[in-house]
């Protein structure tokens, strides 16, 4: 007779019949139990494996359910015609990862945090955030539901008047696109462009567009910056028909784009149809030199220009929600795209913000942690042009600056660095070709902590006095 | 004098040096000051404007920051060398939508709700759900810092679980990609796949995938089904390298694909290198005739099959929560992608979900919910059986059914199903060829109301008897 190859266990989770279905499907699908041939009866079954009838009859149904078997009456249950894989499943364990999952770092263990990626969210509200959140989940089971493709209309009109009011951003609501993460948003904008439009982004320039440019198979052109930003000559000369720039603070250059580039760039777009800006208005929450500039989407009249913002930096870095402010003609190309039938974003974090926003909440916490930022800024520059050689730029804004040290290489300024206990990143990372200034890091400063400023300091003096 | 084109107003929410730099920088911008005129002295714009003279030294000073204008020592302030624009920016109102935003149907207006979309919230456990949110947010400020980029191991963890019970899914946490929304993931494992290769999908079939394949811009192939599902024959004939299936309840067909066939295509997959099957594990929670089938990707040692499944239709539609199960190589090159620094989903909701599985509130809610639907499946039937000429197919699973009424045809269904204010959908409309049955109507019933069901039934029986 037929012998199971798999033994059953009867204090396993999985029940019994589902075992003995598991076990037959996996013998009958590696050829062990031959197209035509009979299962065992039930009752020899039953009694050879000492489990009770039902299982057997419960294993059965399913596999003749699954059309493993087929019943004829009064004979019996026959295997069906069978194509057998040459590699029995049952038998293979799952696959080793190729590399574990990246560990989350541990701040304490890993020395002070100069990530460009972190934030401080030692002042977030977390008692008002609760409460949005616990009313929004008691208070509107309609959440729970299908929302608007764009987003909720009650965040679209919140963002709308902050960002008339704080960015001198031009739109209505029905522009806005709401989505999780800038990423996600990008790979929407990219299917609105025709596919052979070439897209420039700046070098040294924030990766996520150029990647995400790169894998729709798009075009792709890096360009140079020069004092004023992205450089319109280099622009002019490119065949670009979209260039991505960050004007309000120059990633990872900390540049702020004078008006006169601005209107450069927004002469480029107007000079051929189908040309865009894509302006990621980056980091623009935080100004400690003079109050933060509009945004250049505001000085077009919003034909040209693709607005594109996020709370991940200004907010906390699992705050997803990242918004787009399409102009007429891109948003007329989103109305007539199949798919993405709601918003990527979560219900509940689309109305807690909104709330967040309309009932001053964000704004109050953008005063508190901007003034956190300042003074650290300000400790942190003091502590590292206190170390001979250094000097510091792009601070104007945001919360990360760049650190010059001619006195060495820039591979030599981060080895130096390491070997004190102090993880930095050089320029050079950032760009495709040669960075445009040597010897220079671009230092984070929103996850490190105020205390361990002049510790870090003091180790950098060391190694590079 | 120059004269200000814009007039400020004292008692708008905009401070006055705002409105006067904003008046200013687009009388720039438009000509108006040309380049290398002097602007008014502050004191004489001060009096002119009877304004204060902080107010004109602010905006002087923001449009010298953003280099509007230059300053010379005991001269003043001169208009900068700057290109114009044709058509100045702030006489521009935003543009109209050219559509409004799609409202949310509003049920009670609009009928009884046979859409395949909607689903049934009444039994969901808002007071469980709204405590797990409340004691994430309270009680877990890490949730607030950036997050795995996978998703966090403790969903992906739970999720394993889940799967490997009751789905007999073969992985672990480290292949699992949690994502908001199956578009979202979809974009996500077509950045997995070369360029090159050509994508099959159902016809009819679920639009999602087809969408997103031709939104990349990547080939693509729609193939007939037969009996068993996805025509295998088809499939060979063509030069696909990956197909999408929905092995456990066809969409639209409602068909739950036997395990031969299931077989015969993982042959297909295994005959070649770089051939993967996109399992859509699509309604497998929800069975009325037999036990839930096990998914086709613990057959085949989970070498070949990409699995996908979501929350959004046995929870609640605004739970974003998608998950992918790569198999090794892609996850490979899933780790070897650049960008996607984050997933998508709320760490929110995936802390909660992660804890509405592990603690069995995933499990009571879906043998709850499920029991609603299968009594109200069984009403719908008797009701709809009961008409004259129509019979039911395709109704094993899931919350739609196939209506078939021969009396007519599909069109002529429709426009008198919608004379008697009943709304349907007719096969063809997911089909991209001829329907593979005519005078065929697909009906969602998660949306309905059980007791709008008589009356439904009522109504159709005039329009079609």
């Amino acid at each position: 007779m037929y012998t199971l190859t798999m033994t059953l266990d009867s204090a396993a989770r999985t029940p019994m019949y589902e075992q003995l279905y598991r076990a037959l499907a996996s013998d009958i699908r590696a050829g062990k139990l031959a197209a035509g041939e009979r299962l065992p009866s039930k009752r020899a079954l039953c009694a050879h494996l000492g489990v009770s009838i039902a299982t057997v009859e419960t294993a059965y149904g399913l596999l003749l359910a699954e059309g493993y078997v087929r019943s004829r009456p009064r004979s019996g249950f026959f295997v069906s015609d069978f194509v057998t894989l040459d590699v029995p499943a049952q038998t293979k364990k799952p696959p080793e990862p190729a590399h574990p999952a990246q560990p989350v770092p541990d701040a304490a263990a890993a020395g002070p945090d100069f990530s460009t990626a972190s934030v401080d969210v030692s002042q977030f509200p977390y008692a008002s955030w609760a409460r949005l959140y616990r009313e929004a989940v008691c208070g509107h089971p309609e959440l729970l539901q299908r929302g608007e493709r764009q987003g909720d209309h009650a965040l679209r009109a919140a963002l709308c008047a902050f960002l008339s009011e704080y960015r001198g951003v031009v739109c209505t609501p029905e522009q806005i696109v709401v989505g999780a993460g800038l990423e996600y948003l990008f790979g929407v904008l990219l299917e609105l462009l025709p596919p052979e439009a070439v897209c420039a982004a700046e070098d040294p320039g924030y990766a996520g567009f150029a990647h995400a440019v790169s894998a729709a198979g798009r075009p792709l052109r890096l360009l140079p910056l020069d004092a004023g930003g992205l450089s319109v000559r280099a622009l002019e000369a490119s065949d670009a028909a979209v260039a991505f720039i960050t004007p309000s603070h120059q990633f990872p250059m900390g540049l702020t784009m004078p008006a006169d580039r601005r209107s450069r760039l927004l002469r480029w777009a107007s000079e051929a149809p189908g040309r865009f800006l894509v302006e990621d208005d980056y980091d623009s929450e935080f100004r400690y030199l003079s109050r933060p500039l509009s945004a250049l989407q505001g000085m077009d009249g919003a034909e040209t220009v693709v607005y594109l913002g996020t709370f991940s930096r200004s907010l906390a870095p699992a705050i997803r929600a990242a918004y787009m402010v399409l102009p007429p003609p891109l948003l007329a190309r989103y109305h007539a795209l199949p798919g993405h039938g709601m918003s990527t974003l979560s219900r509940y974090e689309q109305h807690v913000l909104a709330r967040f926003l309309n009932e001053g909440f964000y704004a109050r916490y953008l005063r508190r942690v901007g003034n956190v930022y300042r003074r650290r800024r300000e400790a942190l520059i003091a502590a590292l042009e206190g170390i001979d050689g250094v000097t510091v730029s792009g601070s104007g804004g945001g919360i990360h600056l760049l650190l010059h040290n001619p006195r060495f290489s820039e591979e030599e300024l981060l080895a130096r660095a390491a070997a004190e206990g102090i993880t930095l990143r050089g320029l050079s990372s950032y760009c495709a070709v040669q960075p445009p200034q040597p010897s220079t890091l671009v230092v984070g400063y929103g996850g490190v902590r105020d205390a361990d400023i002049p510790d870090a300091a003091a180790r950098l003096k060391r190694a590079w006095e």
